[in-house]
């Protein structure tokens, strides 16, 4: 490979000859040899940061503190950035410094070199059109811009993929929900046999899990929205012009189309990630719905024989490679791992969350890169579960009847006719014979076989359909 | 010591004399010898317990299904318990039944015989002036009270000790911000030398954290708020007289004075409590503030010689065993603790809530423990830690001056003037010498005596104080 | 209440008339009102001290720096504590100084002020017989006895609680194994119907699951059995005499009968607690074990209509205050609520061993807290769930004959006969059609009825039997 | 992009043109659209699953099920596998089917279609040489391969990665505490001031946490080092030749040069992973050790002017892009949030390895995914903290000079002569006048100028240094 020298403060690297970034990106490159094929920092950071520096751009021209030409320049190649046309020029790993300075600095150098370029510069010319910390980063620290690319990060995918998704899914069970809401089936608890509902009850209270698990996200949107960007380098805002904290982050809010503004407290938003361990919080209580529903779910489909089986779920594989025929709750199994992989996620969110010192918390990347993982992971899974498995579901009634029939919890109905005592005797006496709850009824003389038809209805226990 | 025998569906058990409760209670005893010296079901649980029996005493006779004196005979046990006389009729642990089952049969024992002998009965009289089951606990069932009784005590604990808590600190946090406010000071990111900024700027960023922490809290409430009891055996209020849930849930709300509701869904409100989890994860977001907030006050108060020195914290008591005069930051050792703690019991709380199995998640005991030993611990170290230690927080302003007055970030200020490179040289020729940035930079000929002095000053460089 | 003074180097304290304790226990009383009526330091870490400080005294005797009577008035009062006779003389909490200096100083107070009673002194005299810091805690420190008081807390509860419980168990489960070994029934992989084995086979798993959990644990005692005495304040021993460390750790092997040394490194064993991150990942293990056997067995007993009913559990408790005659897997929900409780425990311990600074961890008391709650758990649950369930596990002949006889996967075994395609086909077609096997293989003509018969053997399918 | 049709016991698929992969491995493409660019299934995996093909296809052809040329020819393209030359072929990801049975298949149909490509025929070609599951399954189920391929990329990466890489640091701090053995200087616990020590004993105590750590690493290698494969489809070992299984552990082992052996129990192997947790469990006490110790060097190496700066480490690249001439601790960085990382993937490995359910665990690849992350994060974070870092750290005497001699615990020494008391009274007089303990001991009249300089000598204080 080819190759050029950079230099920065330390001194020079060499680069790869046509690559867009510079010393400081090289060094981390080289300084830092974990993980590089599998933990490239998130695309999400990568855009994030290209708003954030055209916004910056955008700033200081307006407080005249960089020219007009120059914030132009930096503009186009965030464009490109957000384009995804210079995806290769982002290599650096999540494992680096923790204030991510030196991904920062890879953006700082990308564009200041990429926007030299397309000004007819060359790479290798000394003296460019774009100066990476003092023009690409004026009135910006890592200490802000970092932070700042993690609440556009965050808030983005949120509103762009994990809610849209958890709405897609709730959707999809809400209409099962509808569907199925005169289908009496037995009720469990404790995974025993109990009295009976409806299996559309049963799905609403899945659509009720969604429905606040979306409120809870939302409720922690609010914290997202504040951007540290205007804080520098320790949160007092050295070296930014006047009013630049509470205008940069207009211009990001115009640019993404969101509700961004500046964080009242700069001293936190630097030093402490809480709106992240809050949001993921959020993300987390989903990620534990998630698995009561696709738990409940792939148990209702267990068979075909052998199982519950009540009811029928897609066909999407050969679910064995040994056993012919077979096919499997797969769906389920790809959500229920998502869900373990959120509560992981969780940890190491609050372990990095919890140990800032003084001025920042440098456990940035860490914190946005599971952040990223879980909100991608939530939403692409309820969309694959909902296309693959949820709007597929059917009732297998056949089953569902001969359960519900068998019960012996339907004596709950006699309990206020004959008082529970009484009632516990006829089921005990009925499970322990194998006779039916009426059979056994009607020979303790606790009740008229007219009576015990009155009574004991399975579909008048299910209470209110909706 | 004598016994009296008891039975119930399954038959006879000895019982304790003179205890209040009755074979189920008793059984749960034999079954369950699970650190039964430590582990308790929480008073708070017992409390909350004797809200509802009251109000669904005072509903099922507003119903006409309970006789007046029943539910008064009822409610009079419960204002006892509530007043903390039956303490010792309790003797249930958290490892029990999932559903808490037990608990609430103990509850339905213990307000049944004690009615009965408030009534002038005896505990060995067959029959008795109230029936746990068909009086105490009509209209309920296991599956709707105990996850009311953990949304009462998750909401009143939160309410009345950890955000009073919580606030408590916030406050003393923030006039140590008001007092520290134009203290300038070296800051420090990485753990590193960095521009200056001022104490008070400092505890701002707490105080900020804590009013976020408690939007986080409060945002969970509504969830809380909501009240399974009317679902009954799973979720579809078998056997409960009309319009009882919404009416039960006014008679909670009235005797707690907390803004109670009926869940709209009982199905979720069996089968999942993501409401606590949802909860949880705010308290563990504080924790996370109050382990970041905890560990900056001992870093800062570190020394008395070789340390970082800059504020000194209350000694409240001999620090060591061995090194006699030592004084240790012990408030935050209790806080740090604590928030350990609350991480963990996250955890657990998570894999709880998201093992739910169709109509009742049978983790409920083990949720609610954890979420009333978080709130407990974090209302309680709140106040401790500002009682004994935040009030009582000085700078020392001695150390502060040496500290920021030597440090070589304050060189960043020359950026605008001199561009980041050249401010560069400065710092690290400075370092490397072990001289002023003054002497160096003069030196260096990047600037003039002059320009040093104007450009360069601390206390211009901590931006807006408030 | 009456009260006296007392006095530390500080100055004076109130405390308790007829308390045994002194003024620094007093003061940790007074500074750490955090959960007081939950949350005491363990039983088990004040006898381990009781151990240690008899050690202490024996060895600082026989190095000459102690005088034979102190030394034994020392051992006198340890052997009250050990006979639990001074059980409220240790009122602290968890949340106190993260070394455990206040428990330390607790038992140093309450040896010698008890000591000094023994030998018909009084309370309030100046002088005693024992001093607490120059006599009970002559060559030691909180820095060391604190850690080393783990140690021998948690070897011990693994030895005489934990292991026994899950040996028990183990055995339990084993019985069962060879009991059922030749009960072919239905496998189940991805809760869908998988091909043969037998019940023992199945109950074998969780038999190999115990093992190799034991055997985790027991590999994390050497670790364990280190002891940091000896380390005194930084782990330098200052203030010891010749050979001390070697030697108190021979006395507290042998007043234990366990085989303690004196760890190698005592700047570790002070600074950090891995060993007992690394039991507790041992212990959660065991959680993830017991999670999975309590969870299979609840879903093999479920029913008793409408579930998988393959075998019985012992009836222990009426299950429901609502429905009469309901049963519930009661100790499989103990157990698995106690698995939930250990994983998050374990997150505590990991944050709390992860956070030492420098000389000292100072998160000993809530990592000890949770481990030896974890080791109690664990050995209670196994206990408990031993007796009241798995010995009286029984198999459901009827049922799992008819699973494993409706089973479409038996057709694996014709795999090597006909191609895993036909075998699929086969399968497919009998789903679809609701027919046997047997109908469908000879209807497709893939097979002959004597082939058949000949190659579809459930209980040829199920291999070796042991 | 062109494509070619293929067909499965579902149906046909449309395959690219050119890919080796079939229907199976298509169809989970598009049933799992979640997170494909970032989380592919691990190529530790792929490649696990090339020894394991190899080794089953020479067991079956010894045994005689399988012709030698199709055996030769399947091992041919494993080795083209090993090699890496297939890269391209395995495009599934983490989220898809619990047990792993799609990649399984696209192992299968890779292996089989390249190697009848390999023999000279076309993709489009009927008829192939190798069929995927009749000849290179052969002998195996998903539910034995996956575990089994677990195994070896789990031991494989410990012993090839992890350990080599923890080794490594451990020498290298090794080496720094030899080298700074006879440096006197100032403990701290509680973050504050205590006796002395030297810096090479403050180091040791790192090194014999690594110790440790490697110790419990290799205590869970027995447990890996158990194979599944052979229990096929429910660990019965249905529709396996003879000897099978012990034979290809054997084969395994010769290929991989480990010492695997066939699992005692297929039962625990298919349908519980605790090898894993177990294992993962000493990788999180590791990264606990790593947090302790990389936090003390970014402590320790605090300043330049205002920290501890008691060491210095390497300058590697400049630390901020708005403060010139700063440096960081960022290898300290990388390594504490690794650390964050792997204690949060240990929660998701207990969460995936606890809910098994009876004959397969579904959480497979999730549990490894989190694993090899967390061994290969480890392994990589130990060399570059080595190489950017460790070897690099020099200690900055004049700091450490000065902060032990101005230390008021060195008064600890005096304990012995004129007990704890009044050696605290000189230190608390010496701290409120800010005055030297030597003064404030002879003003107070405690010791003589001659008793204090014999008995305060710090580098007397130190014990053994070895």
């Amino acid at each position: 490979m080819d190759f050029r020298t950079e230099k920065d403060t330390m001194g020079t690297v060499q680069v790869p000859a046509t690559a867009y970034w510079g010393a400081q990106t090289q060094r981390s490159i080289e300084n830092f040899p974990i993980a590089q094929d599998i933990n490239k920092m998130p695309k999400e950071i990568i855009a994030a940061f290209a708003y954030l520096k055209k916004a910056a751009a955008f700033t200081n021209r307006d407080a005249g503190v960089l020219p007009a030409e120059k914030a132009e320049l930096i503009g186009k190649v965030c464009d490109e950035i957000l384009a995804g046309k210079l995806a290769d020029s982002f290599p650096l790993v999540v494992w680096q410094t923790g204030s991510g300075t030196q991904s920062n600095m890879n953006l700082n150098e990308v564009i200041a070199y990429r926007g030299h370029v397309l000004q007819g510069g060359q790479l290798t010319d000394e003296k460019k059109a774009l100066a990476p910390n003092d023009d690409v980063n004026k009135s910006q620290s890592s200490n802000d811009t970092f932070p700042t690319a993690m609440h556009i990060a965050a808030y983005k995918i949120l509103v762009e993929t994990t809610i849209p998704g958890i709405e897609k899914l709730r959707d999809a069970l809400k209409a099962r929900s509808q569907e199925f809401m005169h289908i009496v089936k037995i009720g469990r608890t404790h995974f025993m046999d109990a009295t009976p509902l409806t299996l559309g009850q049963e799905f609403s209270g899945y659509v009720s899990q969604l429905d606040h698990g979306l409120r809870a996200i939302k409720n922690t949107l609010a914290h997202l929205s504040e951007l540290a960007l205007g804080g520098t380098a320790v949160g007092t805002g050295i070296n930014t012009p006047k009013n630049y904290a509470v205008n940069v982050a207009k211009h990001i809010a115009d640019l993404t189309g969101l509700p961004f503004i500046t964080a009242e407290n700069k001293f936190e938003a630097l030093a402490a990630h809480d709106a992240i361990v809050e949001a993921h919080g959020a993300l987390k209580t989903v990620a534990v719905s998630l698995m009561k529903i696709a738990n409940d779910i792939r148990m209702l489909s267990s068979g075909p024989r052998a199982g519950i089986g009540e009811i029928d779920i897609p066909d999407n594989e050969p679910g064995s490679s040994i056993m012919p025929g077979k096919v499997n709750p797969t769906q389920c199994e790809a959500m229920t791992m998502v869900a373990a992989q959120v509560m992981g996620n969780d940890v190491a969110i609050s372990v990095g969350g919890s140990m800032g010192h003084f001025e920042l918390n440098v456990f940035k990347p860490v914190m946005i890169y599971n952040f990223l993982h879980s909100a991608r992971l939530i939403g692409d899974v309820c969309v694959s579960f909902t296309d693959k498995c949820a709007v597929g579901i059917k009732p297998l009634e056949k089953n569902i009847k001969k359960h519900v029939d068998s019960s012996l919890m339907l004596v709950t109905a006699l309990n206020p006719h004959i008082g529970y005592y009484k009632a516990a005797e006829i089921a005990q006496t009925a499970h322990k014979n194998g006779s039916t709850l009426k059979e056994t009824a009607l020979k303790l003389g606790y009740v008229t076989e007219e009576q015990f038809n009155e009574w004991l209805k399975p579909e008048e226990m299910v209470g209110e359909m909706k």
